[in-house]
């Protein structure tokens, strides 16, 4: 069953916060951390890892390794997969007709089935114990609509599982808060991350569908797609939001928030 | 335009030869190696890089870098995609209806743009001048029309490309041959190898289709679905076979092949 949800970001500063903001913002992801304790497993979908135009990805091979940082911000360490979940979410999705690929690296199984891990996802899981996971890749170029029957399919898969499941969406906002940042200043950026945290804190995620595509292109996220993703799971299990936190110490906004289930 | 393709094997023996067949062997890597020195730019599909179940890869990452040896044989180095020739394969195939997705990892360009590299291209890399690639991955729960007719597609984008492209099939062949071996003794290994050498050094690439599934099955290859995309490419753009080696030092079959524009 799924015990519990969560956006959490990817920003290096969340491992050292330089300012009572990104502090709040990372209390709120050890608690995070605390809550998914009661975990067996951890389905995790992140937009830093294989990136397909327009297909969805499960993750196949059995070892998860840690391979590139960010900004030369190493954390090393290997993840299992949870395979038969991943296996499960693969073969849902795909009977659902979604344009989904299961996706093994090298050999089959054992030792050499390895996949590559970014920051994308090692950041969150400096805040969660290590457990088995399925890690998953959203899509840019399919419809909204597919994004949410993912979320709901996920919801189901782990609502079938004796595992206790806990989902978390990587992601961070608007990549446009600092002139001096990689992408300048676009007032969108601001837009779209102050419309995202009222939707995450009034748990409210069925709005993220009014969101024009304009908007979303222009304020230069890369959390849009996972977020349609938690939709779809809180869509097929309601849950309650606990926490919500948002910092912006450098040119892209990280928010953390954590679903819990009434 | 496509200057030549070849099959080469991906077993760490190849790299130091321990008999005379084997010795043999790697000298038509070399060969292949020195006649592709012509090559702009290379397109290798290896069946131990990603792995779909049903769905044709396509890397489009930039930087191409060894990450995976087999049995602790490391060979450390960094590739560059050629990302032109890539999309366009990429592009012709999706327009032709076939199963593929376009992957990217971490980031769409730039340094983070990268993407590991197993063994099933480092060892023919190594008989390989640096050149740009493209990294194509095979399926094998995919039709043997369409990877025939991926391989039609690539010759079609090769030769429509300024630049000279030679095409490179990782592939090994019946892993059974010796009853110590990971996977005993299996006769229909030498019979798959027996056959396969035939129909390369022939070049009647056509009767890999007779090929019985069971006998693919049984035999426990990784080069079937490979081979079927490299008689695509000769269908398209028929060449004549100059070099033919097989080795056989351990459990698995290595095979060596070169074709040349008539």
């Amino acid at each position: 069953m799924l015990i519990g949800a969560a956006v959490m970001p990817h920003g290096n500063p969340v491992l050292e916060p330089e300012d009572d903001e990104t502090r709040k913002l990372a209390e709120v992801l050890r608690k995070i951390g605390e809550e998914f304790k009661g975990a067996e497993a951890y389905v995790l979908i992140s937009p830093h890892n294989v990136r397909m135009s327009d297909h969805l990805g499960v993750v196949m091979a059995e070892h998860l390794v840690s391979w590139l940082g960010f900004e030369g911000k190493e954390l090393p360490g290997e993840w299992e997969t949870e395979r038969g979940l991943a296996g499960k979410i693969y073969e849902s999705a795909k009977s659902a007709g979604l344009p989904v690929v299961d996706m093994n690296f090298a050999a089959l199984s054992g030792e050499y089935s390895r996949w590559p891990l970014s920051w994308g996802e090692l950041i969150p899981l400096q805040f969660l114990e290590k457990r088995p996971l399925v890690l998953l890749t959203p899509a840019r170029n399919v419809s909204r609509e597919v994004l949410v029957r993912f979320g709901e399919i996920i919801a189901e898969v782990a609502e079938g599982s004796e595992k206790r499941v806990a989902f978390i969406a990587s992601a961070d906002h608007g990549h446009g808060h600092d002139e001096n940042g990689p992408y300048g200043k676009v007032k969108e950026s601001e837009e779209y991350d102050k419309l995202v945290m009222e939707i995450l804190s009034e748990n409210r995620l069925e709005r993220l569908m009014e969101i024009p595509e304009e908007l979303v292109r222009k304020a230069l996220v890369d959390s849009y797609w996972q977020l349609l993703v938690l939709y779809g799971l809180l869509k097929r299990v309601p849950m309650k939001v606990r926490e919500t936190a948002y910092a912006c110490p450098t040119y892209f906004g990280m928010a953390g928030a954590l679903w819990v289930r009434k």
